[in-house]
């Protein structure tokens, strides 16, 4: 058994922060899929809302600890492994790249999770158009304040010019813009730290198309 | 000039969450207002964007130092004032603490941020009833995860008998949620932990009501 365990959907943007935070720790881990649609989506079933009380991905687990939330996640990691470090040791530039991350986090991604489109279409009658256009609302204001924040801190990465947790953040953010026709390529900052993360292989191989439960 | 700065609005639940943080850890403060509806939002002004990238408050300034988002301001004010800690050492304990801190901050309250009602009904023609139902579906959800959570990790407080940040953020989410016709007794341990935690006179303190810029 694997020290690590991941529990993830290929396209879940949440699961791939955690994903690139892993690689780029070197920390091997099983990766257990959880398909966020089929048969009503095996998040909302009893076993995985015992494991994860927010009906989530990803859920990390370690040595029976169960984990959830990416942020949450991603620090742990950094207690348990401090090797290859996700967030930089001084108070101030700790949280600032703690600040990035909740900018996607808690501030862009919410409102396009797919929890959200499915209430917007159930309960109010969004259809496919009017989705897309609220996603791509919030994702265009997640990049505004996204680069705002970066002409502070960017260096050849999203803080200065090592990679660090912001940088597993706001990679997964431009995925999930791509889909809802938003291009971080737009925003200078975040499409050119996108550009050189994504030529790395901890990032590469994180990504949603190199995951086993991928499906085009 | 004081060594702490908040800018804050007294209804914010972000807010809210980093004055009790600080009433905790018995730090003073100086407090900012920030009024975010009148003439269209302070909070949307050149000079307030240039303090926080995202438009939002809270906004902490320490010695210079900016930091926005609740959760990297309390993990800040641990870093840098570590008596009376928020979060525990134990990484696991500090990875669940966090994880009931998101599940308010990125699971619950972004659904019902003034900027979300305000986006429904300019774009989307919301009217109040609708608003309000949309906000109360997601205070119902992010309680119903709270409750599975909190089953695990309870004490007299949120996580065990020690008042940690986990509590910061469930007791101004049941101010939300109330404004929004959801009653958090309707949870009992959310509706047990947040009595527990307004009998002490650091959250009764940093409630809306008891702020300069309060408004009935």
């Amino acid at each position: 058994m694997a020290e690590f365990s991941l529990y993830s959907y290929f396209r879940s943007s949440a699961s791939f922060r955690v994903r690139i935070g892993l690689n780029l720790k070197q920390i091997p881990f099983e990766y257990k899929p959880i398909h966020l649609i089929k048969d009503g989506g095996i998040q909302n079933t009893e076993s995985y809302k015992e494991l994860n009380p927010s009906k989530q991905v990803p859920t990390l687990v370690h040595e029976g600890k169960v984990i959830g939330q990416s942020v949450a996640i991603l620090e742990y990691l950094d207690a348990v492994k401090p090797e290859k470090p996700l967030f930089p040791k001084d108070p101030f530039a700790h949280a600032q790249v703690l600040q990035i991350c909740e900018i996607v986090n808690s501030g862009t991604q919410p409102y396009v999770n797919l929890n959200v489109l499915q209430h917007l279409e159930k309960s109010y009658g969004f259809d496919q158009a009017k989705k897309d256009e609220w996603a791509a609302h919030w994702c265009r204001l997640g990049f505004e304040s996204l680069e705002r924040i970066l002409q502070k801190t960017a260096g050849k990465y999203a803080f200065g010019d090592t990679v660090t947790a912001a940088d597993c953040f706001v990679i997964p953010q431009t995925f999930t813009a791509k889909r809802f026709h938003v291009d971080a390529n737009d925003y200078p900052l975040v499409g050119r730290i996108a550009k050189t993360c994504l030529e790395l292989p901890e990032f590469i191989a994180a990504s949603p198309d190199k995951q086993p439960d991928y499906q085009p």
